[in-house]
């Protein structure tokens, strides 16, 4: 069997240990782990990449821990609006949803839209028409509705300001990046924004080239962080230059734009990474990173902190 | 004085010699010269490069020939939805609009986003909510109402196609970048984006990367073209990395992309590209880009053809 490699994350931030519960862990861990072998189990029997970080993503999605899909983060108006993105790196195809609310995996509409539209990105009401039209599963208010959430929102509604996710500084946005056994790679990246976000506000998830990348014949990216950054960065595809045209290892790039020049910049968070060799980085310059790997040589890991 | 110099496109396409009347031939020359003088002479007076791009492409929206600002296109639901954005490259700060409707000069709206908030990207109804709250330009209907643009959306709104811009294939944008005396670039863009779009459909104009970039250690860029290929290419940010890690000039790395690796890929275009050394590139793959340039250097031209 050819080399098979899959890799997610679950948010970087301010996640330390001394504010964890055992519980909280095993909670989260057991979310990752189930992720990942969702993922892994369908590379294994020979589904393509693209497959497999879909239904990674999905998973994630759907698991309220973290802010994506089912516990992404309410917005100023007390709703829910998610972007996400997918990208191939057979053929550079892409597709990307920003300000969607109602849908129920915002991962499997962005794949939808490279698919099945002539464009790459859509947004806001329209990709909700969108996704109507191609009959997508949505789902009401109680559906995103999470009491810890809720009060996250209450804690800073009136306030100007919004928050990354957590009380604790975390950077809510799932991600996985993987390579099939026809040695293609892909990304895709999906996120419910910041807490009390307002006017419509778009993070580098959707970006491509920021938060989301992919190509053969360099690498597959997924971000998360302080989005803003990210985006004046262009970070996923940053990596995906210094390799091609610098020369550079996925890791080293990965740790060069991750641990030295956003850290310059400002830009807080991390990212997961891999190529056609089955290499696989997992790099973030915060306190923790939620995340999980599997190789087909036998490495494999579910850790959270540094 | 040190080095200035200004760049501006009216959009890339199918833009022949055999199909212009003469009329309309000096409508667009005036036009594009006008807005080189205004962008230029605010260099001139020690303006910055910032202040230069965005009254350019300011002068190109309030112009009902390009499709941006008040010429822009019909959507599929009648409406116009723009798209801009603005990056200055001494400090890698952006702000970009995706899907406004009703703000006279959506370039600036991107500057005020830059400027007034903490975030590099606002979309939609809440991008408009932003630039009520900061009593920015608003105008009704009737100022984006054009017979020419109306007829060529009755065409074609019961089908299901899209248009770029014209019935002669032209993909209409505006952009600007400039170099003012204090050694700072600058780019921003601006769209109306394809006639009879639907969906809230966002090109690469205001994606960071792709669209729209800044650096003043590589290059200023603005694009225009089928954003979907600009997207995927992550076009303006590959130009910035094969100067920056690859060691190309300014023209080769501009002739590289547009004419040999985005040609390959099918992304018919142009852009303007400039640094902080005063060189300045108008390249493009289609029959032609309304264009215009002028720098301290004595070199001016305002040209459509090939």
């Amino acid at each position: 069997m050819r080399k098979i490699a899959l890799a997610l994350h679950g948010g970087a931030g301010t996640i330390l240990k001394s504010t964890m519960t055992p519980e909280k862990e095993i909670a989260y861990k057991t979310a990752l782990d189930e992720a990942l072998n969702i993922g892994y189990s369908a590379l294994e029997k020979g589904a393509s990449s693209l497959d497999a970080v879909e239904a990674t993503v999905m998973s994630l999605e759907n698991c309220p821990l973290f802010n994506a899909g089912k516990g992404s983060v309410f917005t100023n108006a007390g709703s829910h609006e998610m972007d996400a993105a997918i990208m191939t790196g057979k053929d550079l195809m892409a597709g990307a949803v920003a300000g969607i609310s109602g849908v129920k995996n915002p991962v499997h509409l962005a794949r939808m839209i490279m698919e099945k539209s002539e464009h790459v990105m859509l947004s806001g009401v329209g990709a909700a028409e969108f996704a109507k039209l191609l009959k997508l599963d949505f789902e009401n208010e109680d559906y995103f509705f999470n009491q810890f959430r809720y009060d996250q929102f209450l804690e800073i509604r009136d306030t100007d300001k919004f928050q990354l996710d957590h009380t604790e500084k975390k950077f809510g946005t799932v991600g996985a990046v993987a390579l099939d056994q026809n040695g293609n790679i892909a990304a895709a990246t999906s996120t419910g924004g910041m807490t009390n976000k307002r006017f419509n506000r778009v993070g580098d998830s959707p970006i491509i080239g920021a938060g989301t990348y992919a190509n053969n014949n360099t690498c597959a990216i997924s971000c998360t962080g302080h989005g803003e950054f990210f985006i004046r960065a262009v970070v996923a595809y940053d990596i995906s230059c210094l390799i091609e045209y610098k020369g550079l290892s996925l890791t080293e790039a990965c740790e060069f734009v991750v641990n030295d020049k956003l850290k310059k910049f400002g830009g807080e968070g991390g990212l997961v990474a891999l190529n056609t060799n089955g290499d696989c980085v997992l790099a973030f310059n915060s306190d923790g990173m939620y995340r999980a790997w599997k190789t087909s040589e036998n490495k494999k890991g579910v850790e959270i902190y540094r």
